[in-house]
């Protein structure tokens, strides 16, 4: 349509974010043009201040906006297990379920020949320096259950192996609250695989 | 969980968008960290000028970056048709039909006393004055079909009446892709009055 070109620009940019398609750009657009002028600013200032702002935590390479993440700075975490993650996001996911209190690792990725990512793309030498002559009893392989994710678990597993420190990957099965009918067969066979005592 | 407070920020400030709920806003938030700084940067600029540089057109109240807004510079629009809209985001609604090839006029809202939202609140006045004595011959009331949009509908057809120009209402019933058993009753009622010949 015969848009203003700066509400056409801004619906460009707004449709390049993940998940926005044209129609939720154009709400999201017409509610920043509908809105006070401070909050559209403190917005667009919020973007700009992450970008300079934050960069990767130098222990764990998780995003932080000091030198280290609030995690890594957090004493009261749990200094024994660290789980090995493909991105700063998997942390956020993690944590959402309340199940974990250790360190973290972030990869920066998964092992994927097809795409060029091999070892030395990922952080997989600063992690072995984190777990040499460390007090780490475990090591948790939180990668996702897909091929990039199942072939970096194994690929780590191999490495960490000769260290000595317990290795573990987490659980596949089917998704609580979801329908048995509706698990893919790789899920619901893996969910039978991994079967264990009524408890 | 603990994030960097800058990354908090952003988050809280993405939730306030419309239709961005916390994981959307996580998936963009995260997004925005791993793209390039020109990227981010651009979406940014892009919400700040639209701020400051667009406003009303002041001839039909639709959003412009001009003195006059796109369609209203048009001249190769119909000059003698203008739809009556609340919302300049309806504008882009009637233009995505491409049915409409006419002018516009943006109420700013629809009467609602509830709301304390009545005539005055509206740009009615600004509507009269294009009606009085210009060469329209058909004003399309195109509020919503719900309790607000029909009032002003009823409201500005008695007030356009007495200047003898044609005044339309546009069709309500089944909309086109859905299905007969998911309509509500007053929709299917109202298909049902206005059923016309098969053609």
């Amino acid at each position: 349509m015969a848009q203003s070109p700066l509400i056409q620009r801004l619906l460009d940019e707004l449709e390049r974010l993940p998940g926005i398609g044209p129609k939720s750009a154009q709400r999201i657009a017409y509610w920043l043009l509908n809105t006070d002028e401070n909050q559209a600013r403190r917005l667009a200032e919020s973007i700009v201040e992450v970008k300079q702002n934050i960069h990767f935590c130098r222990n764990c390479f998780n995003y932080a906006q000091a030198d280290v993440c609030p995690i890594c700075a957090d004493a009261s975490r749990d200094q024994t297990a660290i789980a090995v993650v493909a991105e700063p996001r998997d942390i956020v996911a993690i944590e959402r379920t309340g199940s974990y209190h250790g360190l973290y690792h972030v990869l920066g990725g998964a092992l994927s020949p097809m795409d060029g990512i091999g070892p030395e793309q990922l952080t997989i030498t600063e992690l072995m320096g984190r777990l040499v002559d460390s007090g780490l009893q475990e090591v948790i392989l939180a990668t996702s259950p897909n091929v990039e994710g199942e072939t970096t678990a194994v690929y780590l597993a191999r490495m960490i192996a000769p260290l000595g420190i317990r290795t573990t990957r987490l659980a596949s099965g089917l998704p609580v609250g979801g329908d048995l009918e509706f698990a893919d067969e790789v899920t619901l066979g893996r969910a039978f695989d991994d079967r264990h005592e009524f408890s």
